[in-house]
Formats: structure tokens, sequence, C-alpha cells
């Protein structure tokens, strides 16, 4: 027996890594590597086990891994079946709770590699009918491992976790352009005030305004589409550090086309595979469109915030569905607070997008050993804006009431038809008879109805 | 009965509040408008209860509250009893899992405080023999939070919790600070090669590196501590936005001498309480403070990884702890983990500060909407800032040892005395000196030596 | 005479607008619009005639304007004319001198646009012999502005200036990858140590690792070339919200084919123009671009830095060409201050990415504000890079030598083949081996030598 | 003669350094590693002359040498006194042409450390009736570098331009908040609506709005004074890493005593200066406060753009002075151009702070190399804040007009005095009265009356 022995008694079973030997809960699945690195981050609280598209893309990879060992004639197809089975079990949402450690973590990731490795080893014994950490047998890096660094395997599941995300952000999106686009049929006949720098300006429709949200967040589909299929460039085969160096020629040759299968998404090798060892430019490029998508949400409800203030002080034009008492000392008060939420998560993201920014530029030489909370911050911010958009969404825009007597109200009051008098007397004189009607609080008709006369008289 | 009726079979109670009725679960001692809250945001899945020290500080001002609302006898002796000691197990670590809204709440915290006044009402109730929702008695708004706003109870309760973590995180700084010290001493006698831009540069001892490790943390106890003390201002008595409205004066004059009491912190009425109302400043600023940490504790790792980077291939003047195997491949490995943990906080704590800044800005009239995201950022930032100092301490700095032999030989082989041969024949004639030492490969001593003997020649 | 009066002797004129009366310097090409916008905004200190490649586009939008209004019959053909040649006279670099508001300017770049209108109105004004400020003749509004807001105007004239910006831009990586790529051929002979997480790890050439770093470049020309085409989509003719409300038919059926004629642009009308008046959104994700080109550049930097690391107490794998002395009092010192210049524009393009993302957030209802601030910080991003680009290429890695020798002895010393013996001997012997090479010092061979014949013992 | 060889008919003269002999223009000041470091950094366009505080300072610190070698006895008292001599002429704004190094230089400072010490040789040359570049007699390094480091003569000039620049960052936050307080005591009898969230909340006055203003303002003053004295704490005499190598005993005791007469701020040595050469806490602390007071103006410009929202179709409680016409083709529109640029001036401050953080961040080992950049940020952040304050509160707050009866109309329009039913009916009661109040448009009395009469009917 391989770097174990069990003490039952004591309920923790014996195994050995390259510090010497240490002990682990006798039937925890994981191994010795992933019990120092429980104990070494005790950080932030939250596991790998919390990043469940992570996982299954891990463990897609090491079962494409296991495939191409089989392939290439280093693994029995006896241990490659169970390699497999564990994976596809980890695929289904099992074993979830064996994944411990931090996710926060040092190392590059080698502990949430040898955390799977571990797991899948142990699994795949007990699917063989052996004790955990019977390693002779299955061994984490012999077995699971073979033929791969943290560095090309972790990585390239990383990738396919945020591509997998992504479609469903895109999902997301396209929902929430959608109930703008109903809305906006919705309030096809409202007309109202268009305003910029929160200066009256000229008219426009409610139409028009929410078609304008849809268009904004349409255009991030796009985008999503484009910026997420980067992450199909992958790494897998080339090791610690792009060179393939430790990995079999027939494996190599084996294990992207194994993974394509699997996953179902369309991967290619990465052009240069050192560069891909190192280089963190696809999240960077990726958590910048997340930015984006951000900060037109903020914006939105901004917009959102201010058309609905009043209920008499304010704007007015909308009203926001009630979603909780608003105050616990102001009576029938409602406040905007869905849309207050999704403005924190937009300066959510916009932090997560820092701290991406932080960590890929602190590579070094062959490798960027910040992938862990690169990671960890564009899956939070993902999910985020995944929960923010289906709320703000379901629970606000879809039940937006347009005071339509207000806005036309608001429209015909103001000077917002000033813009049509240029074509009619010029910049100057529009401006004379602008300033009259601002000073006098008389209508634009009549301001220049006055001008006309008096015009006439100095002649 | 107030705004309660329950149906036992269904598990369930009914209470009532602005929107009407509605279902809360039937033993929670949470009511309708948490309720709401929790179906409102279901964001990041992190809820209030995981803020501890904010729990604790918003129980103290309700209880502050009751004692002051006593005082002014507007609520009964009994009433005030139970609510007190319902504030006194929630300070104990009791019933935290009542706290299930979502840390990222729109509203400006009216949901976290109604979730502790709705706590407090129904655990009085059942402190006074009466079943949950039985508000005539106990009610979560008239008497739990009779004479009290959110934006001062909540605003309040958020400082002193600010305040309160901010003392752990300085005790954290000293206990890192101090092992820094440990270490200096230990390597007192260590000669090595001091390097500005990478550079070999001058002399120094391994004693300095580490004292000044010191000095730049424990700098950062004495800001703390200047900055952690601006949160002893507190608009409590303010209610909605400064003014005291809805708030009897003998309860305003009672209530912060009570916190006072109870809190046992130093706390003042600010001098604004408009002002207080909607400025995060404050925040901003300890925000800013939290990032000079972060900043600082990068840069010592980034040192210790440079410093120990080999073994044979890198300075290798140090060798960390070993914590972890290094790699799934490549044997032997072992890599500084710990260093990038905490190079990773601090990525999140610059994200993190970015947020806030952002919340602040965000700010509008008489409020800051944003103050949850405000709250949970900086409180994210000063639990990952403890954990690492701590790990970092005892994981990885106390468990240096200094390559001794190796630091001496590094000097030795280097230039790092050719500042001395300034004195002596001047800048002009140092660098003539210098340039062919580089050159040649020689010693300062042997390139001097030459030089003399050629400008002997020269004359 | 509209709207001044010429008053020699003082070198002032008068002219009027809005607010009234105002002194013009007397041969200004620009107007009173100007004049107070200069007044009202000694902000920065830098003008808007540093920004060449707006105001050449903004006068191509002004001259295509003015040919879209002589075919729509409402310019004359002679105002016409004046006005192109004083739009060509821009573009060829005349005049600038006349663009006098300081780049932070409120007001949505309605001052940039009317400075525009004045200088174009004046210059056009002086082609057809009449003096400035005759602006009954050629009108800065009526005229050359005629059927254009600033918010379609300006707008259209910043996107085409960054997607030409854009151009110089990927002209400058492609140079410094080319550089690149000379380097690798140059250095294709020599082994070197590859390292992870700063450790020892496994063989490489420079060559691939000179090679990796014009891949991580020649990417960023793909996708600047992606994200700059987003530029090409253009608001022309939706005046001041993208209704088109206050511009004729005729005029905006020609406009934008006119603008493509005379920029040679692909550009296209936004498919919708409300969205295209507030959206910022391709401003931020070309900015999160430019972030991750600077994020590359930074950590190539850092890694020339530490690799040239010395001459005797660093890595001193290779030689950074001498720019100057590097130290006022250490004789001989050289430092790599080419790579810190770097460092340093990444770090301001972090910054200026943060403000056009603050920027963009703020935008409020129909249109963004803040325009001005973010076409001014991607031009600064944009040009510092290029800059920086440039220098690094001809300046650093183009001069270059690698210390062969040195490199191969650090590899030939290091345990870097290790990985080797994993197929072998299978992991955990080797991290037997391996580790007990540490312990020793001794070489991958002689350990494995050692481990095999205590193998062969313990048989 | 030291380094040079004039060659008149060609205009330059030839001076030799490290690297070799250049060329340099036969008149300048600044010398050859001036000049190579002018042709190392063509980036930013923008050259330390643009910084005269800090040339001041940096002159200061170069006579304080002065004086301290010639008490050390290592400096005669011609040289002493024309050095002196020169370095105040810079201090009186002269020569500030000749400091052409660009602000964005590699080098941690060196460039414009021997800049200063090139241009007070060469001047105090002429003032002994000498050549420029007759380095014998007044040699850049030897004579005025004497003792000094850049990393402690430079980091120390440094650090004072921060003390005083930030005087006057007081000085102006101080007019600001004069100015709202004058405006509080302009507007004391208005009566207006307080808003939380957006939502019309309670009662308060004009009056109490602007003495938040004032506040949130003064409290700045007070923490910009305690972080400015951070500056205090200087590094002089430690030279190149704080130890003092190179500096003799008699200089180093002088020195800083020598400094504190001739700048007049009360100067002290740092208590660590290993620490004080590499750690730039105290410009991440100060820059955090800078960002701060940035998110506190762009708040108050964001109350006043929406507060002057209108003219008809928003807030319009207050007039913003017309600073310029707002359109290019809305007649009569009136933007709120000023607030607009401050809130730009806070975005940049925003984006500076993050470009601070970073390259403090990047600080290694002795020295921190991106000072230069630090420095310009920080003067950069500064001078806007200050160029806003002075235009904000003369250009925008000084001319606000209140509409009053605008104000009271919508306070009394309001139901803003609901919070004063809770203690009367009860919060539960007073939802059901507002509630009614809001479905109908009713006031406030009149829904209390009609629920009164209900309960009266329901008993």
């Amino acid at each position: 027996m391989d770097g174990q022995s069990l003490d039952r008694s004591a309920g923790w079973r014996i195994e050995a890594d390259l510090l010497g030997e240490g002990s682990v809960p006798a039937h925890a699945l994981y191994g010795l590597q992933t019990q120092r690195a429980i104990d070494n981050f005790p950080i932030s609280g939250r596991t790998i086990g919390s990043l469940p598209v992570l996982l299954n893309n891990l463990a897609r990879v090491k079962k494409a891994a296991a495939r191409a060992n089989l392939a290439a004639g280093e693994l029995d197809a006896d241990v490659t079946d169970a390699i497999s089975r564990a994976c596809d079990e980890i695929g289904d949402g099992m074993h979830w709770d064996q994944f411990r450690v931090d996710i926060l973590q040092g190392g590059a990731g080698t502990s949430t590699n040898m955390n799977m490795n571990e797991v899948i080893a142990n699994r795949a014994l007990f699917l063989m009918g052996r004790n955990a950490g019977d390693y002779d047998h299955v061994h984490p890096n012999d077995h699971v491992n073979r033929n791969q660094s943290t560095n090309d395997a972790y990585a390239t599941a990383v990738r396919l976790a945020v591509f997998e995300s992504n479609l469903a952000l895109i999902d997301s999106i396209e929902r929430l352009a959608a109930i703008c686009r109903q809305k906006a049929t919705e309030f096809a006949g409202v007309r109202k005030l268009a305003r910029t720098e929160l200066q009256d300006a000229v008219p426009m429709t409610a139409e028009q305004e929410f078609l304008a949200f849809a268009a904004a967040l349409e255009e991030d589909v796009s985008r999503g589409r484009e910026v997420g299929a980067l992450f199909l460039e992958i790494n897998l085969g080339g090791t610690a550090v792009g060179s393939g160096t430790g990995a079999s020629k027939d494996y190599r040759e084996a294990v992207v086309e194994n993974l394509r299968q699997i996953c179902g998404f369309p991967v290619v090798p990465a052009a240069n595979l050192f560069e891909a060892s190192w280089d963190m430019g696809a999240f960077v490029f990726y958590s910048g469109f997340l930015k984006r998508l951000a900060a037109k949400l903020s914006k939105i409800c901004n917009d959102l915030r201010l058309l609905s203030s009043g209920p008499r002080g304010g704007f007015a034009e909308m009203v926001l569905p009630a979603r909780q008492a608003g105050s616990s000392i102001m009576p029938g008060k409602i406040n905007p607070v869905i849309p207050e939420a999704i403005n924190q998560i937009a300066f959510r993201v916009f932090g997560l997008d820092l701290t991406v920014t932080f960590a890929a530029e602190a590579g070094q030489l062959q490798l960027n050993a910040f992938t862990p909370v690169i990671v960890s911050s564009v899956d939070e911010a993902v999910s985020l804006l995944i929960a923010g958009m289906d709320i703000l969404g379901t629970g606000c825009i879809a039940g937006i009431k347009i005071d339509q007597q207000r806005c036309e109200e608001i429209l015909d009051g103001s000077l917002a038809s000033a813009i049509e008098l240029v074509p009619v007397v010029g910049y100057k004189a529009a401006n004379e008879i602008m300033k009259a009607a601002r000073l006098s609080g008389s209508s634009i008709d009549d301001a220049h109805a006055l001008w006309q006369s008096e015009r006439v008289i100095a002649r």
C-alpha cells in the first residue's frame, strides 16, 4: 500500500507526500495534499466546492486525460474506466463537499488540481472495490494526473469554466433585453421629455427609452459571444510551461480531441503554448467586458431610480413595483430597492475587475501564480451579474408602470420643441426667444409671438 | 393580535405590512419585512448573519434605544427588559441563523434594520411568554425601532462594527510586526546585498531588512488607531436625515450616553447630523488605509518570494518553510504558497477599496443608499487581511531560514562597496573604475589598483 | 453684422451669445462661446488643441455636414466651399492654436464643438474675404453646425478619433512584436531555466521566451482590430438624443455617406441612435483592451528587469542596453530604466481605465455628459502606450544581450530535469529523490543513483 | 577641464559620463546625464519643469546639503555660496526651462536628481565666472550631490513637495467650505423636502443642506492636515538604502537641521531609514485622502445637478449661474457645466489613486523604483482638485439661486410629515394612512381624517 495506513479507531488515515506523513479523515475522498492546503489557507471561508462549473470542467479534463492515456497505452482500461466514472459523478454534482480548499489559495491552482486528483483517485479506488488511499492501484499523480501539470490541466478547466458560465450570462442578458423590448411595446404611445445633462432637451417616447436599454444589452450579447470564444483556446498538453515536457507524444496527440468530445465545446490548442501558460490577457479582456455590462446596468438603474423619484417631489414619470416597505420610521415610503441592489452589484464587479487586473499584471516568467483569485473573481462577477439581471428583469422592469399623463404634462409644459425654432428663425433669434421664455415662464409659442411682434415694431 | 394569524398546519404564520399580507415560517424570529427582503435579494448567497460584529453592534444600538425610551417614558419596564435580554442574546451569538437577508441588498440597510427589529421583537415576545408575531405587545417598529430610523440606528451600528473590527486588525498587525522583529534579531549577524531597482547596490544586514518590514507594519498600527477613531462619531438620534424628526427630545438626550455605556466605546454625536447621514468619507478613508496595508503586505511578500527564488536558479538567500508539495508533476518542487496567498488577498482588498469608492461617490442628497455594499466590502477586506497576516506570520515568516553563507558570498562577490570609492577618487574616476570592474569581472580592489597604476603611468 | 463689433484699439472684438455680449481677441478665429469656455475651465492646462486626431475628425464631420447641407439645398455653394476649405486646413494641422478650451470641460463636448464651429466659421469668412465675427454670412451654428448637435457631431468625431488612433497603436504593437520575434531568432540556441512561481521548473530556450512575448502582443493586434471596429458605428444625424429632431430629412440621408467618403473609414449608422447617444460601452470595452495590453507590457518588463537583475547578485541571464548612468552616488550602476518607464505607463493606463469606467457609469438619461474625460483619457492611454512600446522595442529589447554561458550554467546546475523522473520511477519516488537532491545539494543523477542503490539494499 | 570640450560652431558642448561622451546644447545648464534622460523618455510630453513645488524643494535639499557639507568641511565657502545662490534662483522660479526630463521617467528619480545637480553645478559655475561644464570646480556629483543619493535627496524633496502642495489644497478646501457656509446663511429661511433614496422623506431647510456640504469639506481640512504631516518624516542622510553608506558622519548630523531652517517645515528624520527608502505608504494614504475628497465633491456636484435639473421637467429647486450657452442646436439651453467639470476631475483623481496604488505595490527590496509616477500623479490630483474647488466655489456655488417658492410648494405638496403620524397612531396605522394618501393623491391630513372616520364606523 502506497502512502497510507489506516487508523480506524482515530477516524484518520495516514498518508505521505513530499513533506512526510500526515493525517486525513479516514473516509475523505481527498488526500494529504488537499489536507495540507485546507490547513494552509483558512482565508475566505469559501471553498472551491462553491465553483461547480470549474469542478465539472476540471473533471472533464481529467476524463479526457485518462482516455488519452488509455489510447497511449499508459493506463489500463479498468483504471481508465474507474477514473472516468468518478469524473462523471463529479460532473453530476456528487462529492462536491470533498472540495474543501479555500478559493483564495497560493500555489497557482495546484491545490485545486490535487484536490481533484485525490478525490478522483479515491473515488475510482472505491469503484474498483478498494480502499481510500490505496494509491498503488490508482494514484492521484501517476494515474489521474498522468502527463498533466496543474499549469495545463487546471488552466484548461479554468478557461472552459469561464466559457460555460459565459453562456449562462448571455442567456441572462437576453432575458433582460427581451423584457425591455416588451416594455417598449407596452409604452409605445407615451410621449415624454428627453433630457441631456439633466436639462430639458427634446421630445421622445417611452418606447424609445426602453428600446435603447434593450439595444445596449443586446450589444453585449454579441460582444459576450465574441469574447467568450477566446476561452476555447487551451494549453492542455503543454504541461508545466508550454513545452510539454513530462508528457508523452502519444498522449499529447490524443488529449485535446478527447476533451473536445467530452465537453462538447470546440476547443483548440493555443498557437503558442508558452504564452498560453502565463498570459492572462483573455481574463483581463473578459473582465473588461463584464465591467462594461455592469456599467450599462448601473446607468440603466440610475435612470430608473431618477425617473421614479418622488412620489411627489421628484420626476415621478414611472412607478417601480413595490417590493417591500421602504422605511422603518417613514410610513408609506417605497424605495427602488431592486435598482439599488443592481448598482451595488455593479460596484462589486468594478472591484473584481480591478482584482483581476492586479493579478494578471503580477504574473512572472513562465506562469501566473495568481490564477486562483482571477478565477474566483470572474466567477463571482458573473454570478452576481446573472442574479442581478434576473432580479432586475422580473422583479422590477417587468412591473414598471408609466404615468403617461405626467410624462405628457411635463413634456407639454417644457420648452422641448425649442429646437424646431432654429431652422425657422436661426440660432441667434431662437436663443433670444427661449431666453425670454425661460425668464418669463411663458410657452415657446407665446415667446415666439412676442418676439415677432417686437421685431415688427423695431422695424 | 396585530398583523399575524397562525396557520400551524402549514408551518407558516401570516403577517401584514405596507404591501399587504404575507407568509413567514411559523417559528421564525424574523417577520414579514425580513421575509420580503430574503425573497427580493437572492444575490450573493452570503447573509448578514455572516457579519457578527455588525449584528452585535446593531443589537447594542437597539438596547441603548430601549433604555433611552424607558427613560423617556415611552417604553414599559417589562418590554424594555425583554428587548434588552433579546439584544444580549444576539450579542452572545444566539439567533444568528435568523439574520437571513443577503449582504447585497437594496434599501440602504432598512432590511438589516428590520431583520433585527423583528428578531428582537419576536424573541422579546417569547421571553414575555407570548407568540411570535404578537406585535401588539412588542412591535418591531413601534417598540424596538422606536424613535429610530435605519438611517441613524443602522448607520451607527455600522460605524461601531468597523471600529471594533479594526481593533482586531490592529492586533493582527502587531502580531505580524512582532514576528518580523523576532526574525530581525535572529538574523542580526547576516550581512547581505541591498538592491535598488533589482540591481546590486550597497551592503546591509538581514536584520535591517526585517526591521524595515516591522517598521512599515508598525506605522499602520498608528495610522489604524487614528483612522479607526473616526468611526466613534455617530449620528444616532438624527433619524431619517439628521434632523431628528420623529424622535422625541427626551429619547434623543438619553440615547447616545446609553449606547456609550453599553458598547464601552467613547462614542460622540457627529457635529453635523445631516452630513453624517450621507457622507461616507470615513469609510473611503479607512478603505484607503486598508489598501495601504495591503500594498505593504504585497510588497513584503513579493520580496520574500524573490529572496527565496531558486532553489538553484534564483536569489536563494532565504528558504521559506515548506507548506505543501508544489507541483502535481514536478517532483521536489516547493512553492511560496503563503506569500502568494497574501498577494491575492491584497488584490482583493484593492478591488474592495474600489467598490467602496464607487458606492461612496454614488450617494445622493440626504442619504447614501449603498451602505450595505460598503459595509460588507470593508468587512471582507478586514477579515481577509487579518486571516492573511496571521497565516503570513505564523505560517511563513516565523519559519524563514536565511542562508547566511550564500548571502555573504553574494555580497562579497558583488560590487556593493563601490559607493565608498566616491569620497576617495571622486564620482568620475569611480565610474571609470567600476565600469572596468564590470566589464572585466574583476573585484573593486583589483580594478581600483589597476586604475591607480594606469594613472601613474599616464603621468 | 451679427453679434460683433470691432474695437481695434483694444485688440478685442465684441460678440454676443445667449448670455449677452462678451469680448474675444480681435484676430482670434474662435468666438465668444469658446472664450467663455476658456474662462470657465482653467483646469488641467491641456487644451483640445493637443488632441489633433480629434480635431481632424471633427473637421471631417463638419465638412461632411456642409456637403450634405449643400446637397439638401440648405447651404450655398460658396459657403460650403469656404467651410470645406477651412476644414481641410484644420486637417492639415493649421489653426490648432485656436483650439484653446481645456480638455477637462463640462458641457458634454459642446465647447469643443463650438470651438470648432467658430474657428471654421471665422476662417471661412476670411477665405470669403470677410471679417472675423461677420456671422451673417457664415454662422457657427446656422451654417457650420447646421443640422447637427454636439451630441451627434462631436460624438461621431470622437469615435473616428479612437478608430484612427487605434490604427497607430496596432502598428506600434506590431513593431514591438516583430522585434521580439527577431530577438527570438537571435537567441535560438540558448538553453535556459524555466521558472514557475519563481521556483526552478523545467528547461526551455530563450527563443521560446521571446516568441511568447511576441505571441502575447500579436494577440492584441487581433483584438485591437476587432475592438477598434466598434467605433465605426456612429450616430451622426441623430442630433440631440437620437431622434434626429432639428435636422432635415435630406441632410440626414446624405451626411453619413459624405463622411464615409471624406474620412475613408467604412462608417455605418448605429442601429439604435438613442442608445448610441448615451452608451459609452465601446469606450469601456476599448479601455479594457488597453488595460490588457498594458498588463502584458508590464509583465514583460517585470520579466526583463528580473532576468537582468545583478550584475552579480541577481539572475543576470541577460544584459539590457545601458541607457544612462544609474545612480548619482553608486558608481558604475546601470538600471533598467526603460522597462521601469513602461511599468509606469502601465500604471497610468490602469488609472485611466478606471477614469473611463467612472465616467461611463455616470451617464444619465439620454446623454453621457462626461465624454470629454473619456476621450482625453483614452487618448492619453493610447499615446502613452505607443510611446512606451516604441521605446521598449528600439531602446531596450532590440539591444538585449543574453549571457548564454550563465543561462546554461544555471540550467545545468538546477534540478529542472526532475520532471523526467516521474515517468521512470513514479511521482512518489521522484519526490523522494528530489527531496534528497535538494537537501544534499547533489545533482539529479547522483540522487537518482543513490536512491536506486538504497532500494537495492532495501530489497 | 572635466568632461567637457566646447564646440561653439556646432552649438554643442561635449561631456562624458559612465556611458562615454555625448553632446549637450552649448549653453544648457543641464549636462549629459540629463540629455540622455531627455532622449530616453519621450513619453508624456510633460517635463519635470511643470512640477515647480518639487523643483523648489529639491533645490532646498541641495542647499541644505551644501551647507551641511560646508559645516563638515567638505565644501569650500565659495562653492557652497555659489551652489546656494543657484538653489535660491531655482526657488525663485528661474531656470525652470532647464528641467526637461519627462515626468514619466525610469530610474527612480535619478534623472530628476541629476537634472537638478547639473543645473545647479552649471549655474554655480556661471556665478563663479566659469564656463558650463567646467566640473572640476563645481561637479554635479562630487559637489552638488555630495553625500547624497537620489534615494534620499529626491525622496525628501518629493515628500516636502506633497507637504507644501497640501497646504494649498487645504486653503482651497477652506475657501469652498466658507462659500457653502455663506450660502447656507443666505438660504436660512428656505424650507424644502429632504429625500432619501431619491424618494420624498422629511422636511429640512436649504440652510441645513449647504451646512452639510460645508461640514463634509471641513472634515477634510482636518484630515488633510493630519495626513499631510506624515510627509514631514524624511530619509535625508540615509543615502542609497537607508544605511547612510557613502555619506560622512559630520554631514549627516548637520543636514536635516539645515533643511529644517531652509524650508521652514518641521521635518524630522524617519524612525527607520531603510523602511523610509522603500515604503510608499504615506503616498497611498494621502492619495486615499484625495480620493475621499474627490468623492465628496462629486457627490455634492451630483446633488447640485439634480436639484437644478429642469428648468421645467426636473427638480428645479435651484438655479446654477449660467456660464455658457448649453447647446449648439437647442436654443436657450443652459447646462450645469461647472459641476460636470468637477465630476470629471473626481474621475481623474480616482484613476490617479489607482496609479499610485499600483506603483506603491510594485516596490521591490530596498527601493520603490516608481516614485516618479507616484509624484506626478499625486501632483496632478492635487492640482486638479485645487482648480476644481476654486471654480466650483466662485464659478458656481457662490452664484446659486434657490427657488424658494418651488422648494416650499414641493415640500407642502409632499407627504414629508408622514413621519409625525407614527408617534400618534403607530407604525401600522400610519402605513395604512399613507398608502391611502399615495393611492388617492390626497394630503396626509385628509387621509388621516378619512382613516379616523372609517375607524369610528368600524367600531
